[in-house]
């Protein structure tokens, strides 16, 4: 009995000296993400190449951190005795040692080295961008590109070098999953839009193209993420070209957004998508904190999140009657659209060249043709000099529209420029997972969409929270999936729901 | 000769060494300031522990930094050989052993509660500050003064225990040195106060007593700061309670500001004060980066800086004349004041309870109280228990006015707060030594103040920049003035400027 005791004394010391350690790589990652806001939303110009060298120094301190032999020692200690810890410390431990396997495949100083180059390459795409050119932003791609395939070298891989990168972002993807689910997802895409341009069904959209003043807009965004309950004393909401979220723990979740003065829609979708992804850092447990765990389990199901915000919910005539009346109170020009023409409007359909801006049907062939091309471009298959060609190429064979310029094409999202690849599938699986979820929220409750109308959203940000947001990365996004529904991951309900919605339309 | 050729190349490795390890004190250092400045400008209001927590983290690793064995070893390494070094070197050196000895007297485990309490106690004093409660902030300013005086046995001292912490802003200022310059700087100032008093002079200010646009004063703002030469695009302006100045190296230098609609010049004297030091920052010669040394000297330099802006400068008729038209254009109540009215109204002295607003005659008489009260405070001859009593007694004995409540009494300045005993001096010392940069420079171009009205500040800026910023710390506060005006600290010429000014205009 007593040897027992003393065992059981030293585990928990020992668990309370991981979380010590683990509170400390928090620290960085904390300074790490508040150093990027802070270069996003408040930096001046000037400070770029002194912010790189920081954000350089801060990512040698996470590596020591990540892949010392503290840690090392940890999985050591724990390891025989994994079985016998509670789910959440068994968690903690397997992320760390994941952690800690994959961290210490990249050499520290390979490491470093892409950190400061990637701002340097966020940079020079801003630049590109802004000059619709893409010779600049080329040898910084090339960069980029050269990093990730070296470091899916490193990591290493079964079947598909792109596997390497996949499982950066959604752990235990695969290309040959992503090939049949993006098939799957591709063919009823198309499936539908086929019969969308075989309806007579006319939708106009015209009251949409008037002006609207940016500070009623910033009044909305407010109103917006008031309605789907972001807690702004936990979090808050600042402007720049490209929306994102970010959090330095859950009581300090920043969402960002953009205005333009002749688009009310695009702010309105930015706001609710990013807020999905702060109601998701916003609710995780405080029990998490400490533990490593206190983050979105993976990319795809962060996306499910804020795409289930910005379409299922957003898009819906159940939030559009809540949405509308404030929107004809600030803005004139909307006054007299009722809630079918607006409901319509939000919801037609055109293929188009921009990601961010597209329709919820055509959006994940968008995210289709990235995944072909990094897959392809990480295997060397093609070469950055040769993307904006098979870009404008993949345009017009999937969506029937051809970019006229780089910024229109090649250089419309930042994810490249950070060397974010494998990043943009989770965008598509976002949508899967969450007509997943959708389903199951009916089958519990075939009202839960329904009882929206009345501008309360308790009742999803409750299943939400408790099924999916509290438990941070306790489960891997497979074992969530398998939890919360009972199934694997299947394209079925999101095609479903695309169906009933686009029929009900046109 | 070859012996002496391998010593030399041994000799600029271990160099190299040291700033490779001072650059990573100064990231810490960077970061540590960011999370400040974003805890005071952007971070909502229930990150407050997660941050203190950060703060804690940040300056434990601090600690470490500066007093491990890795800078022992330097400073053992160069003591023998530090008359051989070049003059930079050498600064770098006795600013990282003065730092490594101060540093260590003070126990890790208590700096860094240190640390955490006084983010804690920062937002007390806010929170009793709007309250009008001296009592919700009492506990916490008695934690402040425990530390302090704790600290200060750890420093060590010769004659007075507050010495100790005054050499924290200060280097080389004793309580015996300021006790005869506050002493001729108070009986000075009650001197012209009474002249002032006795003057049949009538100011009239009542322009000043409208309503001003915070859009308007926000424009007025960045014109200011244009016409001081402040770089934008190395630097920012934020709007926070209580107006501060911090960076992040040169090339990102941010100042805040606070809005009264209905006071202008509220606004006016802190961006231009704060843009004072601001400038210093900025103009920091490069080639100091990663040596400790990129950083104002010493607290009471730093403030001779703001304060020259903000009243030799701004508060000038060549000044104003620069700054009248702007703001005439701007707020249609003041279309019709002439320059000679608004120099006077500016210029209008009458003591007051508030410090930051109080007239440029007076100022020195707030710190002065403040000096005495610390003084006695970190000695234990007074209590915190008796301070809003001892405040209001002394405000009433030298100013002539007494505070209804804390919040324009002992409740109105942060720096307790933030456990800053020591600090206060400095802005009454950058007073003196104001006095003594405008001898000099008028020594060297009497026609350098008159030659303002073009609106032209280049040759101040040069002058300062080339005497006093681009140096950083390399030379002490007392080095520096001695360099600069080959003389010790005199309070004659601040003196003799008050005179001239007040005179003219009473």
């Amino acid at each position: 009995m007593k040897g027992c005791y003393i065992m059981k004394k030293e585990v928990k010391e020992k668990l309370n000296h991981v979380k010590e350690h683990i509170t400390k790589i928090e620290e960085l990652n904390k300074l790490l993400a508040l150093a990027y806001w802070d270069m996003k939303v408040s930096m001046p110009k000037k400070a770029l190449e002194q912010r790189s060298n920081t954000l350089g120094y801060l990512s040698g301190e996470m590596f020591k951190l990540s892949t010392g032999d503290e840690v090392k020692g940890f999985i050591e200690y724990f390891m025989p005795i994994f079985d016998k810890l509670s789910v959440i410390d068994k968690a903690m431990i397997r992320n760390l040692k994941k952690n800690y396997d994959e961290t210490k495949k990249i050499p520290e100083q390979r490491y470093k080295e892409f950190t400061i180059a990637t701002s340097l390459s966020e940079a020079a795409w801003e630049e590109a961008r802004e000059k619709d050119d893409f010779k600049t932003f080329e040898p910084h791609l090339e960069k980029m590109v050269k990093f990730q395939r070296e470091f899916a070298e490193y990591y290493g891989y079964e079947e598909n070098k792109y596997d390497a990168l996949l499982a950066n972002y959604e752990e235990g993807m695969t290309v040959k999953k992503l090939d049949i689910i993006f098939g799957e997802l591709k063919e009823g895409i198309l499936n539908i839009l086929d019969y969308i341009k075989n309806s007579d069904k006319k939708i106009n959209k015209d009251f949409l193209e008037g002006k609207f003043k940016i500070k009623k807009q910033k009044k909305l965004s407010l109103f917006l993420l008031d309605k789907i309950k972001f807690d702004m004393e936990a979090g808050r909401l600042d402007e720049t070209t490209h929306p994102f979220t970010t959090d330095f723990g859950n009581k300090d979740v920043r969402i960002t957004t953009h205005y333009h003065e002749n688009d009310l829609l695009s702010n309105v979708f930015s706001v609710i998508h990013e807020g999905g992804h702060g109601l998701y850092e916003q609710h995780i447990s405080d029990e998490l904190i400490g533990t490593g765990l206190e983050h979105g389990t993976s990319m795809g199901i962060h996306e499910s999140q804020s795409r289930f915000y910005e379409n299922i919910i957003g898009r819906s005539k159940e939030f559009l009657k809540v949405m509308l009346p404030f929107i004809k109170d600030e803005f004139s020009n909307m006054k007299n659209v009722k809630l079918d023409k607006f409901y319509e409007a939000v919801n037609y359909v055109k293929p188009s060249l921009i990601r961010t801006e597209a329709d919820e049907l055509t959006y994940s062939l968008h995210v289709i043709i990235r995944y072909e091309i990094e897959k392809q471009l990480i295997n060397g298959e093609i070469e950055v000099k040769d993307l904006p060609r098979i870009w404008n190429e993949k345009y017009l064979e999937y969506l029937g529209v051809e970019p006229k310029t780089d910024s229109e094409g090649i250089l419309q999202d930042m994810h490249w420029s950070a060397g974010n690849f494998g990043y943009f599938p989770s965008y598509a699986l976002g949508n899967v997972y969450g007509g997943q979820f959708l389903n199951k929220i009916l089958e519990e409750n075939k009202d839960a969409i329904k009882n929206l109308v009345d501008g309360d959203l308790s009742y999803i940000n409750n299943w939400l929270s408790d099924n999916i947001h509290k438990h941070g990365a306790i489960y891997t996004p497979e074992d969530l999936i398998k939890k919360v529904t009972g199934e694997k991951i299947s394209t079925k309900y999101f095609l479903t729901y695309l169906e009933d919605k686009y029929k009900s339309i046109y």
